[in-house]
């Protein structure tokens, strides 16, 4: 079974597709940054992400995606180009009827480290450990994109399980 | 040549399309509001929005859309949602290769009545005075939608001469 994280971004979205084998682990099968073009028009980069998205989508079929929710305290333009980015992924998610899951970062945390208040760093190196990879995943976009499928996978049952 | 007003919202977007004539006096063609369900999935409900948008856009052809520039001071969580919205606005935009005008509330008052401070109802009634309607637009969203429209169609030589 494939999962897929997402970081949502206009500039940078970062995504992972990570295989489970049937012994349960877990291995990276894509991951990197769909990027657009900071001069180009907000409309056109919004279509490059869901373009890019949904081929990658296409590609890997995975059996559910998982987007952070987003709780912003500070910065609303920030929330309001975030929530652009994410309305496009959550629509590629319904064209291709991938299942969405959404994980506070704190559930990511408790997910791939174990302790919901785990920094940055703790979480990069423990994907790296759980996926068997050979150096930190870069840039942290995908990174986190990474984490998020890792806790989708581990969540799936649950979710299977609740939310049919 | 006909141009599109919309008042992004996931429960409520306001949609209005205006034409004008040869002699330069605007009538509203379709005005309304796209509804999806609060008991639906946010992705499926953005899917609802994007579709019938988007067919909107097909049957009627507009030159220039426009919608509201957004500037929240305070509610985030409204930002978000309504940036999730307006993401996939902008998205059938694209697709459309229709082109995107955005004006701040003083700007679209200003080219609807004429002074940058006036109030939603004298707004209200100078749609319906230069569109010709028998009644004030409803429901509000609509009436917002169709006023953003007349400040597509007022500035839109403005645009053609400024932005190719």
């Amino acid at each position: 079974m494939i999962f897929l994280g997402i970081d949502p971004g206009t500039a940078l979205t970062g995504f992972g597709f990570v295989r489970q084998s049937a012994d349960g682990s877990l291995s990276a099968i894509d991951y990197g940054v769909i990027a657009t073009d900071a001069n180009d028009k907000m409309e056109n980069r919004l279509s490059t992400l869901y373009d890019e998205l949904s081929k990658k989508i296409l590609l890997h079929q995975p059996q559910c995606g998982a987007v952070e929710k987003l709780f912003f305290r500070r910065n609303v333009t920030t929330a309001i180009s975030v929530g652009q980015a994410r309305g496009v992924i959550l629509l590629s998610f319904a064209k291709a009827e991938l299942q969405l899951a959404e994980f506070t970062p704190m559930e990511v945390k408790q997910s791939v480290v174990g302790y919901g208040g785990a920094d940055k760093r703790q979480v990069q190196q423990m994907v790296k450990a759980i996926l068997n990879l050979t150096a930190l995943p870069k840039p942290d976009d995908a990174a986190d994109a990474l984490a998020l499928a890792i806790c989708c996978a581990h969540s799936y049952r649950y979710l299977e399980l609740t939310h049919g």
